[in-house]
């Protein structure tokens, strides 16, 4: 037996990581990497964070419009209230927090998990259009809730009810310190997560369809998403920028510090994206929310991207390199009181909203993702080795 | 602005679901479905099953090549002794299978999270080739204790310890009953599960990948497997065929029951498969296995099977549809012991192999997997409706 018609039949090898192969048609959003912009539904995130709530914006991912006011206060109404456990998670909660090393995005993953179980989430593709909707919303609402409790048991802290007249952004900070936020801060944290709820068909939002098109449960894709999330490669850890303004330390040492990382030819956290070409438009909105917030961290961190800006002219001339979402992300968060390492699981309660809106239209038109791979091995069928026996 | 340029270079759709694109090459097997062939790493898998061991095979896959006598004598000595839990995760077990309803699939999922986090795994961008070799292992090993330690908590059963002395399919019975299974029936599981620990590029395998292309850990790459293996279009859910046979009963119910069914237009369970348009490999041996081990069921099955070619062939002229995995797999764990809503369980302690070696292949010549969508929502930007305030 030959290869020989499996071989003339062989697909081409798609690009290395399906770089620019487009696997599906999206009604969510896309990212327009060449003009630096990117947009939810058709309008401009940074818009949608500058002027909308938390809320509102979600609403129009999962629902695909915006709201009116009324659609609003019932939305928030309904999420509020969402903002609960069943109590076989919340019992389990500081049994997961106990994991040593305390990772909280792992232990996500795992409370997640648990508590799709627990909610009986049945297989997407055996319920309806709107039962997928509902528990995308539930399940969204739920990760704030499972996050603070896993962190404040890891602090040997009890966890903080929800309080239903706060919004997401609010009440996840008060779920996480136990105080009701100052709404600077709140509004603050809101629009950083508006403009991390979705970003085009990144890595954890394309694992969480591949998982879907099996017509598995919510819980399944999501755990995935998370899991791919945690890839050091996906980006997105806003810690790692803030690590970089705190070695340098002082201003004056700014320049020096980065010519050498530089020189070196080590990667300067916080600058650089894959997509864009530009300004990262997340990274402008969020340097002015980290200004109008105030405190010696934002003017030090504008300063350190100026001379960073003027190092990498000077060092390599032609070569544009801008600040990326990690940049000012961090010092947002920082500023509104957000524990460094909550910082990634911060972000994967934002990008529910755009994993959850992924699965609701794999949801609704699905169909299994199933590529191929080329065999490039030993030429098959080969014998076993001669007198090869059980062992 | 208009999007005429990115429409200029949207790249064109591929084909639904990515059908026929190869997204990667592997020397890890391949799947012949017009020759009704497949293999690992070029060694006809039936021919594996039929006359190696669970060891030889997964050190064949993990490997690259058939161990010898002394490496399969270290290698299952070596992962013999990797059948234990960290403390905190045994401890938990029970609290996870008490989640009701009890889903053991799921139950897994949240099992694996916990122990991967209980382990330290780190993203496997930041270990060497060694290291994610040596977590596969230790992963796959964990399996069977996880779930049967699962299964046992369930039925308010204390755990069993693994015997050392036993082999993988052994070692898996008896801690799933308390007892020294049968051999042939060990040996018969433990063809069932040689057969089933690859099968090129299927959709769970592929959700390995995509999160291990992001550099995570490898308890998130396998997370994400499991959970694509629950969707109920991943295909394999053995206990559906045997649902078949008892519904028909007996056998002279058989030709009436079968008629009636494909007459109806539903779906035989046990019949058909996406990719083999002959008889699949892995029936034809687990046929053989079944009847083997005897047993009033196998013969039973062997006559429903007969009679539903039959009727089909009455039916559907000229229509090719043969018996799958499912429907002889089902007959072989039953007549081992196997609890019918473990066999989809079982089926992932094979599987992971598969998973593991395609995350070890990932993690060598590793490159994200990022592929793209096309927008086909409203035109972008569009502004705000007038008068749209923050609610």
């Amino acid at each position: 037996m030959t290869n020989a018609v499996d071989e003339a039949k062989q697909p081409a090898l798609a690009p290395p990581g399906l770089e620019g192969v487009a696997v599906a048609e999206t009604t969510i959003g896309d990212v327009r990497g060449e003009e630096g912009f990117f947009h939810y539904r058709g309008y401009n995130a940074t818009i949608l964070a500058a002027e909308c709530s938390f809320e509102q914006v979600w609403y129009l991912l999962i629902q695909g419009e915006l709201p009116d006011p009324e659609q609003t206060r019932k939305f928030r109404q309904e999420t509020a209230q969402l903002r609960t456990l069943p109590d076989q998670v919340l019992r389990l909660l500081p049994e997961i927090a106990r994991i040593d090393p305390f990772a909280p995005l792992d232990a996500l993953r795992t409370a997640l998990s648990l508590a799709a179980s627990a909610l009986g989430l049945q297989p997407i593709m055996d319920i309806s259009a709107d039962e997928v909707r509902h528990q995308a919303v539930r399940m969204t609402a739920l990760v704030p809730v499972l996050l603070t409790g896993l962190y404040r048991a890891h602090q040997g802290l009890e966890p903080v009810a929800a309080d239903p007249d706060l919004d997401f952004a609010a009440s996840y900070l008060q779920m996480l310190t136990g105080e009701r936020p100052d709404q600077e801060h709140a509004r603050a944290v809101e629009k950083y997560l508006i403009l991390t709820m979705d970003h085009g068909f990144n890595a954890s939002t394309f694992t969480a369809r591949v998982i879907a098109s099996t017509g598995a449960d919510m819980g399944s894709a999501l755990v995935g998403a998370i899991g791919a999330l945690s890839g050091p490669l996906h980006g997105g850890a806003p810690s790692r920028a803030l690590h970089t303004l705190d070695e340098i330390g002082t201003e004056d040492r700014a320049y020096d510090y980065l010519r050498e990382k530089v020189m070196s030819g080590e990667r300067l956290m916080g600058f650089g994206h894959r997509v864009y070409k530009t300004d990262d438009p997340r990274s402008t909105l969020l340097r002015e929310v980290a200004l109008e917030l105030g405190g010696d961290q934002a003017v030090f961190a504008q300063h350190v991207e100026e001379t960073a800006l003027r190092v990498l002219n000077e060092l390599k001339p032609g070569r544009r390199l801008y600040t990326n979402v990690e940049f000012y992300a961090g010092v947002v968060m920082n500023t509104a009181g957000i524990p460094r390492d909550m910082f990634t699981p911060t972000f994967a309660s934002s990008r529910m909203v755009g994993w959850t809106a992924a699965i609701c239209e794999q949801a609704s038109h699905n169909r299994l993702i199933r590529p191929s791979a080329i065999y490039v091995g030993p030429e098959a069928p080969r014998p076993l080795p001669d007198g090869y026996r059980y062992v």
